[in-house]
């Protein structure tokens, strides 16, 4: 934290409009229910009124349209919700790398690291491998031979990046990710699993952000593609020779399967799971937890939950279930008798 | 192992009541079915009464009730299965570790171990960490700047624990688990994503067992809080700023995202999701397998999982889900007609 | 790559009948879709004819019944997956490990490594550890204490292995998969969770492929086994106990709860859950996102996934289900009706 500084010096940063106290003094950014006099909070809408009312907060960030909601000092912006998200950046910038190569890391001599990169503890950098400007490798994470980091990257640590593979710039790598592995490529003969070599990379583009313990895996023959600015939580894997088109995010546990296309400025819900070898347009929207079993063409938002319930409704209905296909049948055929009856009485 | 023991003395440290060869040689613990005449099994109940039969064990746990259904050794207790964990305890004691720091591990000057613990090759503990008595920190883990281990934790190796957060007493965490990584918070702004720094922690009470390759979010502004007595499986996921009731175990593969509060004593099956921002009240079961998408404030038991069938049933009845609204729909307008004809022909 | 070999050479290699331009220079494996004049591409059936038209592979392997299909130099083989697999290992063979142990590795003096192995910067392999020859341990990768690793292992980077766990030979375990970790096994006495000490191993069988950040817990008493040829996928969760059947392969996400034992030959799609303590026999095949929640006797395919939808027509549809039973109710009482007036009409 940077130390305290003004609204108003935070409005002109953001070019966001001060109301009332400009020389309110911001040290930190909060919630509105747990801030206190010298933090800046996130006003989102009326479900949060009560809140508002009850805020401690030295300043609020709401849109137009809610500028009376409150009395206390507040900048008001059209898209509220990134003014915050860049206010608490301003507040909290992130961390820069000391530079240069612990001395307890193994970088091989023809592995090119900036000098403004660091370097931490058993962190390993193989042959050929690059490092850009003020990359940040922490400790014991592992950049395979031939493998590339962008400028600013920042690899948390234990993240492994296997040879060949190559991040953009600003690209944010958690703790245990894996970008690289073998895809589950396999030919069966005879009841045996026989394996297929995985010749292909996977290439992440500019400010990708991805989760402790997600797993990406390389190529068959051509490349695993991750495009700009994608963002995936945690727990995730994506298959052998996915592409995954730019700004779309991905929130934990999600899964999917090898050749899958999915477009850009997608955004999947927790435990979804997408089938290999489909396609996903642009501007689709996934719930949480459901299955997308063929390729989808038209943006929209796409669910396939079972809803939960007591557990004795639950068997109730369940049951049923495996009957549906009969019930169907059922009715049809009590409107075919309706009809004959309608005819004939009718 | 720490050598054999009698059976009664096994009774005596544990409270139990012996029945018959208080003498008999006890080494280990083990099941009905495989146990040999040196070892101690545990009899759940009538399901297991053809093992109980067949079991080669030198001596058998049960409850009150069943005293008889036997006539091997036995020792009586009213809770049999808390019994025979306390007795596999007793005869495989927790391993402690070696004290001291091993000389490839980097500990910053900062940092403030406790003598009696022990830590490993190619550990990292960073500046301004604590890592209390007879704690373990296995090969390889990384303990960040100000974070805090307890006593007695173990910290089996690769396990990674970010900065500033905190483990009570007698903490496990196994490999791979990543605690305190950034939440998935981010604004959107034009179709991008603003990252939302992350300066809540992760406060993790005493007794928590962490499986490995779990993940758990630090929090956005305040901290994501696990209670006492939590118990998380491998590959969970918890997102940020939630809270874990005490008590509360959740098998493999969960998921919790962001900001969800859950009571204590509950228990979640297997890859059941929990979504965001709702809340689960003390004493509820979530079955296997089950999406939680509103808040649950009545103790029992909840499920939604899809029962499977062969696959030429599943395809049959799914294909009817699609229309399941206008079935409702079709029986509703026959029994309209039924109670037309019935007031016509009544 | 070992240079470029002729298709005649290959066709020799693999016993495939070559058709056409055997003197043809082949120098890698690729898709129909990108491959080039030097690259060995194959075709599997009629859905790809176009693609087969279009590709400017240097040759193409299919089966003898799609011989005529193109008049590109090919290779006939009854089993063209197999031998594109083969042929491709043959253009990409294997990495050897560089024999002998990094000077920052930590091989303990009881430990066995053989001269033919290759240990890499900071792995550590534990007190009476026995790591076979040609065996890989990548670079930070854990051995634990007497564990065992065959011959032509490969563990990559930050694969752990606790104590006492045993590896066949060729199993390759990708970065960050976890073996042996403790099973979630627990008695609650009061409502609070008694541990149960672990003390199984993990057996796992020559020719396992193990993915990126898969767990396999150790079992209680007994051992957790993992046999000959089964290929497991990334964020897969194995747990205690569990006996998985020779050449069985399951995709990513997969989690089967303890004490499951599961045949040979089967195969799971991706996130399949298995629930604990059920059987399933040889030669079944789980659809992805399916839940078992019993024992299957039969071989055959299961699916239990419910169909997703447009969002509108989901909630209209999945509203339903919570009163499916009642449905079923109100059509059987449509159906006496009809049948009392049947008799009375008929």
């Amino acid at each position: 934290m940077p130390g305290p500084v003004t609204l108003g010096e935070i409005a002109n940063r953001l070019g966001a409009r001060v109301v009332g106290g400009a020389d309110v003094l911001i040290e930190q950014a909060g919630s509105l229910e747990h801030a206190g006099p010298r933090h800046i909070a996130f006003y989102s809408g009326p479900r949060y009124r009560a809140q508002l009312a009850a805020t401690r907060a030295g300043a609020v960030i709401l849109a137009p349209q809610a500028e009376s909601a409150t009395t206390l000092p507040r900048l008001v912006a059209d898209n509220p919700h990134a003014c915050f998200a860049r206010a608490a950046q301003l507040l909290n910038p992130a961390a820069a790398p000391t530079p240069g190569v612990h001395a307890s890391a193994q970088v091989h001599p023809s592995a090119s690291v900036a000098p403004s990169a660091g370097i931490e503890a058993f962190a390993v950098v193989g042959a050929g491998a690059v490092v850009g400007v003020r990359a940040w490798i922490g400790a014991g994470s592992y950049v395979g031979e031939e493998a590339a980091i962008g400028e600013d990257c920042r690899l948390y640590p234990h993240a492994v990046v296997y040879r060949g593979c190559r991040l953009g710039a600003r690209v944010i790598v958690h703790a245990g990710a894996v970008i690289g592995a073998e895809g589950f490529g396999m030919a069966n003969e005879g009841g045996r699993w026989i394996k297929i070599p995985h010749i292909g990379r996977v290439l992440v583009g500019d400010d990708v952000e991805i989760g402790a313990n997600t797993t990406i895996d390389r190529g068959t023959f051509e490349d695993t593609v991750i495009e700009e600015g994608v963002k995936l939580d945690n727990q995730i894997q994506i298959g052998h020779n996915c592409r995954i088109g730019a700004h779309t995010a991905m929130a934990g546990c999600v899964g999917v399967a090898g050749s899958a296309v999915i477009g850009r400025h997608c955004t999947f819900g927790g435990a979804a799971m997408i089938l290999g070898h489909l396609s996903i347009c642009d501007g689709v929207q996934v719930s949480a937890g459901t299955l997308i079993s063929r390729s989808i063409q038209k943006p929209g938002t796409y669910t396939g939950i079972f809803p939960f319930d007591d557990n004795a409704a639950w068997v109730r209905n369940a049951a049923q279930l495996r009957h549906l296909s009969e019930l169907a049948a059922r009715v049809s055929a009590l409107e075919k008798i309706r009809g004959k009856r309608k005819k004939r009485n009718g």
